[in-house]
Protein backbone atom coordinates (compact mmCIF):
# COMPACT_ATOMS: atom_id res chain seq x y z
CA UNK A 1 0.00 0.00 0.00
CA UNK A 2 1.50 3.79 -0.64
CA UNK A 3 0.22 6.57 0.82
CA UNK A 4 1.31 10.04 -0.88
CA UNK A 5 0.41 12.65 1.58
CA UNK A 6 0.29 16.65 1.02
CA UNK A 7 1.26 19.06 3.50
CA UNK A 8 1.86 22.48 4.10
CA UNK A 9 4.04 20.91 7.23
CA UNK A 10 6.30 17.84 6.36
CA UNK A 11 8.53 17.71 9.16
CA UNK A 12 4.95 17.34 11.87
CA UNK A 13 4.72 13.88 9.95
CA UNK A 14 8.53 12.96 10.42
CA UNK A 15 8.54 11.23 13.85
CA UNK A 16 5.39 9.20 13.05
CA UNK A 17 6.48 7.51 10.37
CA UNK A 18 10.30 6.93 11.68
CA UNK A 19 8.68 4.69 14.30
CA UNK A 20 7.49 1.51 15.64
CA UNK A 21 4.99 -0.03 13.13
CA UNK A 22 4.79 2.40 10.75
CA UNK A 23 8.85 2.22 11.05
CA UNK A 24 8.70 -1.32 10.46
CA UNK A 25 6.18 -1.91 7.32
CA UNK A 26 8.11 0.32 5.40
CA UNK A 27 11.38 -1.43 6.10
CA UNK A 28 9.75 -4.91 5.41
CA UNK A 29 8.84 -3.30 1.96
CA UNK A 30 4.74 -3.13 2.93
CA UNK A 31 3.93 0.06 2.52
CA UNK A 32 5.54 3.06 1.16
CA UNK A 33 4.64 6.60 2.88
CA UNK A 34 5.77 9.47 0.67
CA UNK A 35 5.12 13.31 1.85
CA UNK A 36 4.95 16.26 0.00
CA UNK A 37 6.03 19.91 0.72
CA UNK A 38 2.91 21.68 -0.70
CA UNK A 39 4.92 25.08 -0.57
CA UNK A 40 7.20 23.23 -3.28
CA UNK A 41 4.25 23.30 -5.52
CA UNK A 42 3.81 27.06 -5.18
CA UNK A 43 4.55 29.48 -7.80
CA UNK A 44 3.74 32.91 -5.87
CA UNK A 45 7.07 34.60 -4.96
CA UNK A 46 6.93 33.88 -1.11
CA UNK A 47 5.80 30.23 -2.06
CA UNK A 48 3.02 31.05 -0.30
CA UNK A 49 -0.24 28.44 0.05
CA UNK A 50 -3.29 30.49 1.05
CA UNK A 51 -5.28 33.65 1.15
CA UNK A 52 -7.73 35.08 2.56
CA UNK A 53 -11.00 34.21 1.92
CA UNK A 54 -13.84 35.35 -0.31
CA UNK A 55 -16.72 37.10 1.74
CA UNK A 56 -14.20 38.21 4.81
CA UNK A 57 -14.04 36.35 7.76
CA UNK A 58 -11.09 35.05 10.41
CA UNK A 59 -8.75 32.56 9.40
CA UNK A 60 -6.77 31.87 5.84
CA UNK A 61 -7.64 29.84 3.51
CA UNK A 62 -5.21 27.35 1.38
CA UNK A 63 -5.51 28.28 -2.54
CA UNK A 64 -6.63 25.83 -5.47
CA UNK A 65 -3.16 26.05 -7.08
CA UNK A 66 -0.20 24.28 -5.34
CA UNK A 67 -2.33 21.44 -4.37
CA UNK A 68 -3.62 21.24 -7.95
CA UNK A 69 -0.07 20.80 -9.55
CA UNK A 70 0.86 18.65 -6.72
CA UNK A 71 -1.88 16.20 -7.33
CA UNK A 72 -2.00 16.68 -11.05
CA UNK A 73 2.02 15.75 -11.04
CA UNK A 74 1.33 12.64 -8.60
CA UNK A 75 -2.08 11.30 -10.97
CA UNK A 76 0.13 11.25 -13.76
CA UNK A 77 2.69 9.04 -12.15
CA UNK A 78 -0.27 6.25 -11.30
CA UNK A 79 -3.50 5.90 -10.77
CA UNK A 80 -4.84 6.34 -6.89
CA UNK A 81 -7.71 4.32 -5.49
CA UNK A 82 -9.05 7.69 -3.76
CA UNK A 83 -8.02 10.83 -3.02
CA UNK A 84 -9.03 11.73 0.50
CA UNK A 85 -9.15 15.14 2.04
CA UNK A 86 -9.08 14.87 5.84
CA UNK A 87 -11.79 16.94 7.32
CA UNK A 88 -14.26 17.03 10.24
CA UNK A 89 -16.85 17.27 8.02
CA UNK A 90 -16.36 13.88 6.29
CA UNK A 91 -17.66 10.33 7.54
CA UNK A 92 -16.40 9.40 10.36
CA UNK A 93 -13.38 6.90 10.32
CA UNK A 94 -14.30 3.43 12.17
CA UNK A 95 -12.90 -0.09 12.28
CA UNK A 96 -15.08 -0.94 9.44
CA UNK A 97 -13.90 1.58 6.93
CA UNK A 98 -10.27 1.19 8.09
CA UNK A 99 -10.95 -2.85 7.25
CA UNK A 100 -12.21 -1.77 3.78
CA UNK A 101 -9.62 0.83 2.89
CA UNK A 102 -6.64 -1.55 3.89
CA UNK A 103 -7.42 -3.45 0.66
CA UNK A 104 -6.48 -0.45 -1.63
CA UNK A 105 -3.26 0.20 -3.68
CA UNK A 106 -2.31 3.69 -3.80
CA UNK A 107 -3.81 6.45 -1.61
CA UNK A 108 -3.12 10.15 -1.86
CA UNK A 109 -3.98 12.06 1.28
CA UNK A 110 -4.70 15.58 1.64
CA UNK A 111 -3.97 17.75 4.91
CA UNK A 112 -6.00 21.11 5.40
CA UNK A 113 -4.11 23.58 7.81
CA UNK A 114 -5.66 27.15 8.52
CA UNK A 115 -9.45 27.75 8.39
CA UNK A 116 -9.82 24.83 5.41
CA UNK A 117 -9.04 24.39 1.85
CA UNK A 118 -10.87 26.12 -1.20
CA UNK A 119 -13.86 24.47 -1.85
CA UNK A 120 -13.42 23.55 -5.40
CA UNK A 121 -10.36 21.42 -4.36
CA UNK A 122 -12.76 19.27 -2.35
CA UNK A 123 -15.20 19.46 -5.72
CA UNK A 124 -12.97 18.90 -8.50
CA UNK A 125 -10.32 16.63 -7.10
CA UNK A 126 -11.19 14.39 -3.55
CA UNK A 127 -12.73 11.28 -3.68
CA UNK A 128 -13.72 10.64 0.13
CA UNK A 129 -13.86 12.89 2.70
CA UNK A 130 -12.52 11.17 5.98
CA UNK A 131 -13.04 12.55 10.09
CA UNK A 132 -11.46 11.01 12.63
CA UNK A 133 -14.14 12.65 15.04
CA UNK A 134 -16.11 15.15 16.05
CA UNK A 135 -13.16 17.47 16.84
CA UNK A 136 -11.43 20.19 15.68
CA UNK A 137 -7.36 20.36 15.35
CA UNK A 138 -4.97 22.52 14.18
CA UNK A 139 -4.75 20.33 10.43
CA UNK A 140 -5.05 17.46 8.62
CA UNK A 141 -1.72 15.93 9.68
CA UNK A 142 -2.09 14.13 12.96
CA UNK A 143 -5.29 12.63 11.04
CA UNK A 144 -3.57 11.93 8.23
CA UNK A 145 -1.20 9.79 10.69
CA UNK A 146 -4.40 8.14 12.44
CA UNK A 147 -5.28 7.05 9.41
CA UNK A 148 -2.54 5.55 8.09
CA UNK A 149 -1.18 4.17 11.60
CA UNK A 150 -5.01 2.29 11.12
CA UNK A 151 -4.79 0.78 7.96
CA UNK A 152 -1.35 -0.08 7.88
CA UNK A 153 -1.35 -2.09 11.01
CA UNK A 154 -3.86 -4.37 9.12
CA UNK A 155 -1.87 -5.25 6.38
CA UNK A 156 -1.05 -8.67 6.46
CA UNK A 157 2.50 -9.55 7.76
CA UNK A 158 2.92 -5.94 9.64
CA UNK A 159 1.99 -7.23 12.90
CA UNK A 160 4.06 -9.78 14.06
CA UNK A 161 1.10 -12.09 15.31
CA UNK A 162 -1.49 -11.73 12.92
CA UNK A 163 -4.09 -12.89 15.61
CA UNK A 164 -2.81 -9.97 17.28
CA UNK A 165 -4.96 -7.32 15.42
CA UNK A 166 -8.05 -9.54 14.87
CA UNK A 167 -8.21 -9.65 18.52
CA UNK A 168 -8.39 -6.14 18.88
CA UNK A 169 -11.09 -3.98 20.35
CA UNK A 170 -14.11 -3.33 17.50
CA UNK A 171 -13.54 -6.43 15.44
CA UNK A 172 -16.03 -8.38 16.88
CA UNK A 173 -18.26 -5.52 17.85
CA UNK A 174 -16.95 -5.50 21.39
CA UNK A 175 -14.49 -3.58 23.51
CA UNK A 176 -11.61 -5.91 24.90
CA UNK A 177 -11.52 -7.74 28.14
CA UNK A 178 -9.26 -6.59 30.65
CA UNK A 179 -5.65 -7.70 30.68
CA UNK A 180 -3.49 -8.92 33.37
CA UNK A 181 0.47 -9.59 32.92
CA UNK A 182 3.07 -10.02 35.71
CA UNK A 183 3.23 -9.70 39.06
CA UNK A 184 0.13 -11.98 40.11
CA UNK A 185 0.26 -9.59 42.82
CA UNK A 186 1.25 -6.21 43.22
CA UNK A 187 0.86 -4.37 46.59
CA UNK A 188 -2.21 -6.74 47.43
CA UNK A 189 -4.03 -5.68 43.59
CA UNK A 190 -4.54 -9.57 42.58
CA UNK A 191 -4.88 -10.87 39.47
CA UNK A 192 -7.69 -12.81 38.93
CA UNK A 193 -7.78 -16.41 40.15
CA UNK A 194 -9.47 -17.36 36.76
CA UNK A 195 -6.77 -16.29 34.56
CA UNK A 196 -4.12 -18.40 36.68
CA UNK A 197 -5.95 -21.19 36.61
CA UNK A 198 -4.60 -22.70 33.27
CA UNK A 199 -8.48 -23.82 32.33
CA UNK A 200 -8.10 -22.33 28.71
CA UNK A 201 -12.31 -22.92 28.02
CA UNK A 202 -13.13 -21.22 31.39
CA UNK A 203 -10.88 -18.47 30.80
CA UNK A 204 -12.30 -17.69 26.99
CA UNK A 205 -15.81 -17.98 28.62
CA UNK A 206 -14.73 -14.92 31.15
CA UNK A 207 -12.96 -13.45 28.56
CA UNK A 208 -16.34 -13.16 26.51
CA UNK A 209 -18.22 -12.60 29.42
CA UNK A 210 -15.87 -9.42 30.77
CA UNK A 211 -16.08 -7.96 26.58
CA UNK A 212 -19.77 -8.02 26.77
CA UNK A 213 -20.33 -6.89 30.46
CA UNK A 214 -17.60 -3.68 29.25
CA UNK A 215 -19.10 -3.10 26.53
CA UNK A 216 -22.59 -3.13 28.08
CA UNK A 217 -21.48 -0.25 30.49
CA UNK A 218 -19.42 1.65 27.99
CA UNK A 219 -20.58 1.85 25.15
CA UNK A 220 -24.10 -0.18 24.51
CA UNK A 221 -24.69 1.53 21.43
CA UNK A 222 -22.43 -1.14 19.38
CA UNK A 223 -24.38 -3.52 20.89
CA UNK A 224 -27.34 -2.03 19.68
CA UNK A 225 -25.80 -2.17 15.82
CA UNK A 226 -26.12 -5.54 15.71
CA UNK B 1 -1.67 24.06 31.07
CA UNK B 2 1.06 21.55 31.62
CA UNK B 3 0.49 18.11 29.66
CA UNK B 4 2.71 15.06 31.10
CA UNK B 5 3.25 12.18 28.67
CA UNK B 6 3.93 9.13 29.54
CA UNK B 7 5.24 6.41 26.53
CA UNK B 8 7.35 3.74 25.90
CA UNK B 9 8.12 5.63 22.55
CA UNK B 10 9.28 9.35 22.75
CA UNK B 11 11.15 9.89 19.61
CA UNK B 12 7.03 9.29 17.96
CA UNK B 13 5.82 12.72 19.61
CA UNK B 14 9.17 14.67 18.70
CA UNK B 15 7.93 16.29 15.99
CA UNK B 16 4.24 16.51 16.21
CA UNK B 17 5.18 18.92 18.94
CA UNK B 18 7.70 20.63 17.49
CA UNK B 19 5.46 22.05 15.05
CA UNK B 20 2.85 24.94 14.03
CA UNK B 21 0.72 25.46 17.07
CA UNK B 22 1.94 23.50 19.51
CA UNK B 23 5.38 25.08 18.98
CA UNK B 24 3.84 28.28 18.80
CA UNK B 25 2.06 27.34 22.42
CA UNK B 26 4.85 26.10 24.13
CA UNK B 27 7.41 29.23 22.75
CA UNK B 28 4.34 31.41 24.40
CA UNK B 29 4.70 29.87 27.61
CA UNK B 30 0.86 29.10 27.18
CA UNK B 31 1.13 25.36 27.40
CA UNK B 32 4.33 22.89 28.76
CA UNK B 33 4.56 19.79 27.03
CA UNK B 34 6.89 17.02 28.87
CA UNK B 35 7.40 13.52 27.27
CA UNK B 36 8.31 11.02 29.56
CA UNK B 37 9.95 7.64 28.38
CA UNK B 38 8.77 4.96 30.84
CA UNK B 39 11.78 2.42 29.85
CA UNK B 40 13.30 4.61 32.50
CA UNK B 41 11.02 3.62 35.47
CA UNK B 42 11.61 -0.02 34.84
CA UNK B 43 13.69 -1.86 37.15
CA UNK B 44 14.49 -4.53 35.32
CA UNK B 45 17.87 -5.25 33.58
CA UNK B 46 16.79 -5.08 29.80
CA UNK B 47 14.39 -2.08 30.73
CA UNK B 48 11.73 -4.10 29.85
CA UNK B 49 8.31 -2.39 30.28
CA UNK B 50 6.09 -5.89 28.99
CA UNK B 51 5.31 -9.20 29.38
CA UNK B 52 3.33 -12.04 28.83
CA UNK B 53 -0.83 -11.73 29.50
CA UNK B 54 -2.00 -14.16 31.92
CA UNK B 55 -4.25 -16.64 30.75
CA UNK B 56 -2.81 -16.76 27.07
CA UNK B 57 -3.38 -14.92 24.22
CA UNK B 58 -1.27 -12.99 21.66
CA UNK B 59 0.21 -10.10 22.97
CA UNK B 60 1.93 -8.15 24.93
CA UNK B 61 0.60 -6.65 27.95
CA UNK B 62 2.57 -3.12 29.72
CA UNK B 63 3.51 -4.43 33.34
CA UNK B 64 2.47 -2.07 36.56
CA UNK B 65 5.95 -1.00 38.00
CA UNK B 66 7.03 1.43 35.75
CA UNK B 67 3.83 3.28 34.93
CA UNK B 68 3.23 3.37 38.76
CA UNK B 69 7.07 4.16 39.59
CA UNK B 70 6.64 7.32 36.84
CA UNK B 71 3.00 8.45 37.63
CA UNK B 72 3.80 8.47 41.65
CA UNK B 73 7.26 10.41 40.84
CA UNK B 74 4.90 13.27 38.87
CA UNK B 75 2.06 13.05 41.81
CA UNK B 76 4.70 14.47 44.26
CA UNK B 77 5.87 16.88 42.26
CA UNK B 78 2.39 18.74 41.79
CA UNK B 79 -1.54 17.54 41.31
CA UNK B 80 -3.17 16.49 38.35
CA UNK B 81 -6.59 17.38 37.31
CA UNK B 82 -6.86 14.07 35.13
CA UNK B 83 -4.42 11.55 34.56
CA UNK B 84 -5.76 9.91 31.16
CA UNK B 85 -5.51 6.59 30.06
CA UNK B 86 -6.00 6.77 25.77
CA UNK B 87 -7.59 3.69 25.15
CA UNK B 88 -10.02 3.00 22.66
CA UNK B 89 -12.79 1.63 25.61
CA UNK B 90 -12.90 4.90 26.70
CA UNK B 91 -15.37 8.03 26.63
CA UNK B 92 -15.31 9.23 22.80
CA UNK B 93 -13.64 12.66 22.42
CA UNK B 94 -15.70 15.43 21.29
CA UNK B 95 -14.94 18.94 20.92
CA UNK B 96 -17.71 19.48 23.93
CA UNK B 97 -15.32 17.44 26.14
CA UNK B 98 -11.89 19.19 24.32
CA UNK B 99 -14.08 22.75 25.44
CA UNK B 100 -14.48 21.67 29.28
CA UNK B 101 -10.65 20.04 29.35
CA UNK B 102 -9.38 23.10 27.74
CA UNK B 103 -9.67 24.66 31.04
CA UNK B 104 -7.71 21.59 33.43
CA UNK B 105 -4.30 23.01 34.94
CA UNK B 106 -2.48 19.72 34.51
CA UNK B 107 -2.80 16.43 33.10
CA UNK B 108 -1.62 13.34 32.74
CA UNK B 109 -1.64 11.16 29.62
CA UNK B 110 -0.77 7.49 29.38
CA UNK B 111 0.00 5.86 26.24
CA UNK B 112 -0.32 2.12 25.90
CA UNK B 113 1.24 0.12 23.55
CA UNK B 114 1.09 -3.55 21.71
CA UNK B 115 -1.67 -5.50 23.10
CA UNK B 116 -2.75 -2.68 26.26
CA UNK B 117 -1.85 -2.16 29.96
CA UNK B 118 -2.47 -4.01 33.27
CA UNK B 119 -5.66 -3.45 33.85
CA UNK B 120 -4.73 -2.51 37.63
CA UNK B 121 -2.57 0.73 36.21
CA UNK B 122 -6.32 1.68 34.83
CA UNK B 123 -8.58 0.03 38.19
CA UNK B 124 -5.61 2.55 40.31
CA UNK B 125 -4.01 5.47 38.66
CA UNK B 126 -6.47 6.50 35.99
CA UNK B 127 -9.24 8.87 36.40
CA UNK B 128 -10.49 9.20 32.97
CA UNK B 129 -10.24 7.16 29.51
CA UNK B 130 -10.69 8.83 26.26
CA UNK B 131 -10.77 7.75 23.12
CA UNK B 132 -10.74 9.88 19.78
CA UNK B 133 -12.28 7.67 17.70
CA UNK B 134 -13.82 3.87 17.31
CA UNK B 135 -10.85 2.48 15.06
CA UNK B 136 -7.67 0.51 16.56
CA UNK B 137 -3.78 2.46 16.39
CA UNK B 138 -0.66 1.05 17.35
CA UNK B 139 -0.31 2.74 20.19
CA UNK B 140 -1.65 5.90 22.80
CA UNK B 141 0.73 8.32 21.20
CA UNK B 142 -1.13 10.05 18.08
CA UNK B 143 -4.10 9.89 20.23
CA UNK B 144 -2.23 12.05 22.83
CA UNK B 145 -1.10 13.64 20.23
CA UNK B 146 -4.58 14.63 19.03
CA UNK B 147 -5.89 15.02 22.66
CA UNK B 148 -3.30 17.96 23.30
CA UNK B 149 -3.62 19.41 19.82
CA UNK B 150 -7.37 19.54 20.43
CA UNK B 151 -7.25 21.03 23.71
CA UNK B 152 -3.89 23.46 23.30
CA UNK B 153 -5.53 25.62 20.55
CA UNK B 154 -8.58 25.93 22.47
CA UNK B 155 -6.47 27.86 25.51
CA UNK B 156 -6.73 32.10 24.94
CA UNK B 157 -4.07 33.56 23.24
CA UNK B 158 -2.86 31.01 21.74
CA UNK B 159 -4.77 31.17 18.31
CA UNK B 160 -3.35 34.24 16.38
CA UNK B 161 -7.39 35.43 15.82
CA UNK B 162 -9.78 34.08 18.62
CA UNK B 163 -12.97 34.28 16.93
CA UNK B 164 -11.18 31.82 14.16
CA UNK B 165 -11.59 28.73 17.04
CA UNK B 166 -15.45 30.02 18.12
CA UNK B 167 -16.12 29.89 14.04
CA UNK B 168 -14.78 26.17 13.81
CA UNK B 169 -16.60 23.32 12.97
CA UNK B 170 -19.01 21.75 16.11
CA UNK B 171 -18.33 24.84 18.30
CA UNK B 172 -22.26 25.95 17.15
CA UNK B 173 -23.21 22.38 16.91
CA UNK B 174 -22.97 23.06 12.56
CA UNK B 175 -20.26 21.68 10.14
CA UNK B 176 -18.79 24.36 8.45
CA UNK B 177 -20.12 26.34 5.24
CA UNK B 178 -17.68 25.81 2.52
CA UNK B 179 -14.86 28.62 2.16
CA UNK B 180 -12.73 30.00 -1.26
CA UNK B 181 -10.40 31.97 -1.94
CA UNK B 182 -8.48 33.61 -4.88
CA UNK B 183 -8.65 33.37 -7.92
CA UNK B 184 -12.42 33.92 -8.22
CA UNK B 185 -12.08 31.56 -11.98
CA UNK B 186 -9.64 28.76 -11.85
CA UNK B 187 -10.01 27.02 -14.95
CA UNK B 188 -13.71 28.11 -15.39
CA UNK B 189 -14.67 26.98 -12.12
CA UNK B 190 -16.06 29.66 -10.01
CA UNK B 191 -16.40 31.35 -6.60
CA UNK B 192 -19.98 31.69 -5.75
CA UNK B 193 -20.97 35.40 -7.02
CA UNK B 194 -22.55 36.16 -3.42
CA UNK B 195 -19.05 35.68 -1.91
CA UNK B 196 -18.00 38.60 -3.97
CA UNK B 197 -21.01 40.65 -3.55
CA UNK B 198 -19.47 42.28 -0.67
CA UNK B 199 -23.17 42.61 1.19
CA UNK B 200 -21.86 41.03 4.55
CA UNK B 201 -25.45 40.25 5.82
CA UNK B 202 -26.21 38.45 2.69
CA UNK B 203 -23.26 36.51 2.94
CA UNK B 204 -23.63 35.45 6.70
CA UNK B 205 -27.10 34.47 5.47
CA UNK B 206 -25.96 32.07 2.90
CA UNK B 207 -22.99 30.84 4.99
CA UNK B 208 -25.98 30.03 7.99
CA UNK B 209 -27.92 28.26 5.19
CA UNK B 210 -24.87 26.31 3.68
CA UNK B 211 -23.63 25.11 6.97
CA UNK B 212 -27.22 24.10 7.68
CA UNK B 213 -27.29 22.39 4.51
CA UNK B 214 -24.28 20.71 4.77
CA UNK B 215 -25.11 19.29 8.19
CA UNK B 216 -28.42 18.04 6.88
CA UNK B 217 -26.79 16.03 4.30
CA UNK B 218 -23.39 14.90 6.20
CA UNK B 219 -24.35 14.83 9.76
CA UNK B 220 -27.46 15.01 10.32
CA UNK B 221 -27.62 13.11 13.81
CA UNK B 222 -25.40 16.88 14.87
CA UNK B 223 -28.72 18.28 14.21
CA UNK B 224 -31.11 15.72 16.21
CA UNK B 225 -28.76 16.34 19.40
CA UNK B 226 -30.52 19.85 19.75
Amino acid sequence: MRFDIITVLPGLLESPFAHSILQRAQKKGLTEIHVHNLRDYSTQKQKSVDDYQYGGGSGMVMTIEPFAACIEKLKAEREYDEIIFMSPDGETLNQGIANQMSGLKNMMILCGHYKGIDQRIRDLFVTREISVGDYVLSGGELPAAILVDALVRLIPGVLSDETSALSDSFQDGLLDAPVYTRPADWKGHKVPDILLSGNTPEIEKWRFEQAIERTRQRRPDLLDEE
